[in-house]
């Protein structure tokens, strides 16, 4: 062992995941050489205050406010600092040093990865980010080498564990919203302002980054259509799972093709029915899971711990080791290709189906105007059921009628529940959500 | 595009899965020459016989029975003839030219994957297979590379779909093996002959590649402990079932450390109860899953077809895109690292929980007596169930003894059912099943 090459490692950053990332790298340094060809020396610690508690004991001596200079230094940069600058600006100078860089950075390669694609291929190095989506998961390599010689159609993916064990534990136990959010926040799977896991912006991030390497084209995160779980009730958690669904906050990146044959990809994060019986819905707690759909491939899965210090550690982990083995025998490593070139498409041209709850009078031919309605928007309806509730003080019957429709464009859809508001004998919506894997 | 290199690809064998290696080849042409920077040219396809009728409709030309000669002048081998020879001898042949080789060859893999390894990093090319275990699933690169920074503890694979598939139908319909394997026979997920399926050698085949690749040593066949499911029966899976387990049969790998702390790994395939709430338990007809756990990443699966002409050719294309990638940069790639130099374990060697199903007289003191031998043995009891069963004509009772143990050595385990057997007020012994993920 004596021989080997040494590589210089900055970490920037040392919260949750870099100070595990630290951790390892230390205790572990002989297994890491002899799977790498290289000593990874750990050479510095980039922080805001030197002196702050850590998670993990780790030498004082590692510790520095220069960035700027570590980073100079260093043949692999680990960014984990989070957040859009000074990140942006050390990846970069590091990139133009020839150093390769791992990050798992979602925020800034979903609002900045054409950027720093673009500077890593002139640089000829590699810049990887695992870590960014889905925690643990291998999810990021096997879409890029794994089914290179594969087109890839759908991906599915639970890739928030917050709003997951909200949906989860509303499902289980019947909580409201509220409830399950503060129940989240006791246990610490939701931060005090939840606000980027509720509201879906973490999982448009990532899908973006998704949709980017699955059909090689670059997209942002201003062509994500984003909604959170904030106005998913117990009713509906409940009217679906009588349904036999399970709702799950999904990011979906789908190619589609118009009437025309020009092929587009709608990518979109929202509050989606399944059917209980798709892998997905087994997917429960915080945990997370990307289902991908592939021409040759068919369906796969890919299921494991989405965030946490040492599992996401893992992910930063596998990738310092592949770019250190990238190193030790020469050569830049292709990372990702861009030459796919299709649009993203807006939440109009995306096709789903609907979940729909309406609250209706318990009258004759309701049924028939609405399916009259539904057929006139060219929607087709899959399953219709109307159930009737009688209050036995008051006598007064009320009718729900659940609708499932075949799947139709998102503009349809739309249209339809629009006509459906201004019918004389609806009395409310009580829910509008889109399903997924029937 | 004029400008792309051109390298020949050689097709060996044109079956199940060759054929669609092939189509794709020549329709995704451009796809591929644009992801991976080099046109992938089919210069050939070895076959026994060129005449044969093919899955798909692919140009005569390409046929030839020269394979020694295509070989020679390739840059990438694709082996997918199967068995031993002449597939080994091509194989090195390839290697020893300079070419990359992808293989889904497991049986060769398993029976002299060292020889082939060695060829390989003697060359300086690549030998990847990832087709070889879990077709279309991406596994063996998760594991080889994103993994490279963690320590995989354990693997637990659904490796084999025709296995999988007649305990499933036996699971879902309460049918006998027999009548289950006629089913997958009628069906096309079991060959004329399905002993290599239904006794375990397949499954054991890809759990010495598993264990090869997550644990950084190489195994061979002869190191895998190996039970079919010839002998599970429809009240096994019943009262697997009523205990809210499934019996599904895994191929496993896992370090194990003694009392001295020195560390081995045991791999074996045997059928195994799995609770019903167990990730692979959802894992229904023909389809594969590998769940991994690794130290830093903690619990992964990996889920998908595991068999099939289309999806294992997807394998076969990400491995080749792969090599291409490397080619088209220069320099070799290491594929595996072989440092981990722990031993491989015998059977008794291994820790496991044990469903026990036993026939016990209906007498005062058999549960003690029972539970006694049990402690005598170091084998703790966790969930211990007494079934009286009268009959309604003879009026005769007799009584059914379930228990799972808590995890044992197989020696003690093996030792305790033995005296079991002897004890008087043992009828008989029903059932002896393995059981994991509890």
């Amino acid at each position: 062992m004596t021989e080997l090459r040494t590589l210089k490692v900055a970490l920037l950053g040392c919260g949750n995941v870099g100070a595990q990332v630290a951790r390892i790298l230390i205790e572990d340094a002989d297994t890491l050489a002899a799977r790498t060809g290289a000593r990874l020396q750990l050479s510095g610690i980039a922080v805001r205050n030197v002196n702050a508690k850590r998670d993990v004991d780790l030498p004082q001596e590692l510790f520095t406010t220069d960035a700027d200079t570590l980073v100079k230094d260093a043949d692999l940069v680990i960014e984990l600092m989070g957040g859009i600058e000074p990140a942006r600006t050390l990846i970069i100078s590091a990139l133009r040093n020839g150093a390769c860089v791992v990050t798992g950075n979602k925020a800034l390669l979903a609002q900045d990865g054409p950027t720093l694609y673009e500077e890593a291929d002139k640089a000829g190095v590699q810049l990887s980010y695992e870590a960014a989506v889905a925690g643990a998961i291998p999810i990021l390599r096997p879409i890029r080498d794994s089914l290179a010689g594969d087109r890839i159609t759908r991906v599915l993916g639970i890739v928030n564990g917050t709003t997951n064990f909200i949906l989860d534990q509303m499902d289980s136990t019947g909580a409201q919203f509220a409830d399950a959010l503060a129940e989240a926040q006791r246990l610490g799977y939701a931060e005090a302002d939840p606000t980027a896991d509720v509201e879906g912006h973490d999982a448009a991030a990532k899908a973006a980054i998704l949709a980017s390497l699955s059909f090689h084209t670059r997209f942002a995160l201003e062509n994500v259509h984003c909604e959170g779980i904030t106005s998913v009730s117990a009713a509906d958690i409940a009217a679906a799972k009588d349904a036999g669904f399970v709702i799950k906050l999904l990011a979906i990146a789908e190619k589609l093709t118009d009437a025309d044959g020009a092929e587009g990809v709608s990518v979109r994060v929202h509050p989606t029915l399944l059917p209980r019986e798709h892998p997905l819905a087994a997917v429960r707690g915080a945990f997370n899971a990307v289902f991908v759909e592939a021409e040759n491939a068919g369906e796969l899965m890919f299921y494991g711990q989405g965030a946490g210090g040492t599992p996401t550690a893992s992910a930063v982990l596998g990738d310092l080791v592949s770019a250190a083995r990238r190193l030790v025998l020469g050569g830049p490593g292709r990372t990702e290709t861009t030459t796919g070139h299709v649009p993203a498409l807006p939440i109009d041209a995306a096709t789903t189906s609907y979940y729909i709850g309406l609250d209706v009078a318990d009258q004759p031919g309701v049924l028939a105007r609405i399916a009259q309605l539904f057929a006139e928007h060219g929607v087709s309806i899959e399953i219709m059921r109307q159930t009737i509730h009688r209050d036995s003080e008051s006598n007064v019957e009320s009718a729900e009628l659940r609708i499932v429709t075949h799947r139709a464009s998102e503009a349809a859809l739309a249209a339809t529940v629009e006509a459906v508001k201004g019918l004389d004998v609806i009395n409310s919506v009580t829910s509008v959500l889109r399903v997924e894997g029937v």
